[in-house]
């Protein structure tokens, strides 16, 4: 492994659509979501240790989840773990890991990756992501990773890519664009040049330093004044009196959509960004009715199909009759709506936060 | 009150129609299942303690549950606290309870009820009882509550009375009959001289006494050769040594199908056995569309009727798009199946056994 690689896992994120699974304050990357045996954040940072050396992985998250990142990583070093005083969206959170890898090694080059994804064939994710680090290692460039979309889907951002300026297999970026409409997204599948934007980013960190410095100077000038206290007892007081400052504001706007040196490399690896409980029910193991059920070993199922079952282990569950629905439990709060009301779970935990207090979300 | 009147209050039953709610450790009658802030035992001694002074209210219930009467009839001595070593049915029961009160007082009057009924007319119930038990105290007779049938209900047993030999408002029994077909209770409830079997009988102690000694000798001779123990420090180790000997049997088929001094109370107040899910949600609070949360405060309900709620007090409860369902919770196991598919239950009962063993029954 190269040591001037390193990585940084974003896990500050709330995940209240996993209600009541994932709570505020026990959000979905720190879950075994998936019954797998580690959580999310566990598994993304071990697919990252096939990549860098584990010293060079950074977790960024909220200080109210700092103790669940040292339970669950309990090799990472104080150092290695960022605490985020308040959420602030990501460009903000990949500035100070960025700026702070770049004050350690200016040679860095740098993986930047959600926590609470899923990728199946780890083996083609090392590959794509050691190309796209070597590759960032003397280049000015900002790299993204697109998934080849498998079907019209409205719930992730698209890339458009540029046959112009292709570097090998990385390509230019025409342009970004939102979550689109059904219409929209069967377009883009026809179009072929489209791709789903994963959130995960390859740069060195000079150029990302630079591409904040021309494209959010205001973020820029926050973090390099950080400089002479990154990786020193000073850091957190320093990022405690400054995190407050910065916009609230996504990468994705306020760099990779104004940079010029943005390239996409296209992959075709199982993605997914476990961002509904449908994802969930798609990639969980199923029983020969279409059950899914997280874990398996006490759930019991009487002409049910289709259902998505979420319990604390030790739950012993009996379903009978039950089609196309979500059971899910968590923090003594039981949850039962119908597959496709998905959605809906964001107007139940506002009800519920209303009615109840915010301890129940 | 008549210092000659007792009640015995029956409470050794399992209820496993009630799973997972009620228990094999915990059943029914210790359950506050209705949610009214007692459980039906406390409000069935409330009821006992309105016609017969408190001091002669005996509970009969398994040696398992001696803590759990202990615990939710704190005012009651030992002395008042039967214990069974096994259950044997409600003719050893009896027995057992009027002998030791016929040895106490050879002029007491005995009203014995199960724990595990519901009773909303309390008034009428006084009165009833307290008609049935001045009617006992100087005749040789065996009076049992036939409740006026509201509906041909296949799950009760009937008492068909007679209309001779009557004394008053209480009717000579011609028949007991069996839990009937729909049919058959549909012609029950058109002729006119049946009456729903409450399991709830009046007589004086030495009238039970001599019907046991006539028509069910060998439970007569188990519990008369107690006389000398009972009420003494060797009561429980007579019982202990000898309630295995008898026969599993109820007191309809020991005695009351083959007295000819059995009388019928026809009664007309509001009663349940409950028996079933459905009397629990039939004589539950509903909201507007006809759901039944016990208890209600956490349980919220998104565009769903005629659903059956009954989960720890605690719980906070999301549902959506569920009709005509119960969803019933106790001790970490949650039951979710159509309401009229209740009979089910007792499988699936069995089958958790199987699967899991008996601590989750």
């Amino acid at each position: 492994m190269n040591i001037n690689h390193y990585a940084v896992i974003m896990a500050g994120g709330v995940g209240s659509r996993f209600w009541p699974v994932s709570r505020t304050a026990h959000p979905k990357q720190f879950i075994d979501i998936l019954g797998t045996g580690k959580t999310l954040v566990q598994s993304t940072f071990d697919r990252f240790a096939k990549i860098v050396p584990k010293k060079n992985i950074y977790i960024i998250t909220n200080e109210i989840y700092l103790d669940l990142v040292h339970d669950q990583l309990p090799e990472l070093t104080d150092n290695q773990i960022l605490a985020e005083p308040e959420m602030k969206n990501t460009a903000p959170c990949i500035a100070y890991a960025c700026f702070k890898i770049f004050s350690l090694n200016p040679n860095a080059s740098i993986v930047v990756a959600p926590s609470d994804h899923l990728i199946l064939d780890v083996e083609t994710f090392v590959y794509t992501i050691n190309s796209a680090l070597q590759l960032s290692e003397h280049n000015d460039c900002l790299i993204t990773l697109g998934i080849k979309p498998k079907h019209p889907d409205t719930g992730y951002g698209y890339i458009k890519a540029s046959k112009e300026k292709s570097t090998g297999s990385f390509q230019n970026v025409e342009k970004f664009t939102e979550k689109p409409s059904q219409e929209t997204a069967k377009q883009f599948l026809a179009d072929g040049s489209y791709y789903w934007n994963s959130g995960i980013f390859v740069w060195n960190a000079l150029a990302i330093c630079k591409a904040f410095e021309k494209s959010a100077r205001h973020i820029y000038e926050i973090f390099v004044n950080g400089m002479r206290y990154y990786n020193t007892p000073d850091e957190q007081e320093f990022i405690s009196a400054n995190y407050s400052k910065c916009s609230n504001i996504s990468i994705d706007y306020a760099v990779m959509e104004k940079a010029d040196n943005v390239y996409v490399l296209p992959c075709d690896f199982e993605w997914s960004d476990l961002g509904t409980w449908s994802s969930i029910y798609t990639l969980a193991d199923k029983d020969s009715s279409g059950n899914a059920a997280i874990p398996a070993e006490k759930v019991v199922l009487y002409d049910s199909s289709n259902c998505m079952v979420n319990v604390p282990g030790e739950k012993l569950v009996i379903l009978s009759k039950l089609k196309d629905y979500i059971v899910a439990e968590s923090n003594n709060t039981l949850l039962i709506c119908p597959k496709d009301e998905e959605q809906a779970v964001k107007q139940f935990v506002a009800d519920v936060k209303g009615r109840f207090g915010a301890q129940y979300i």
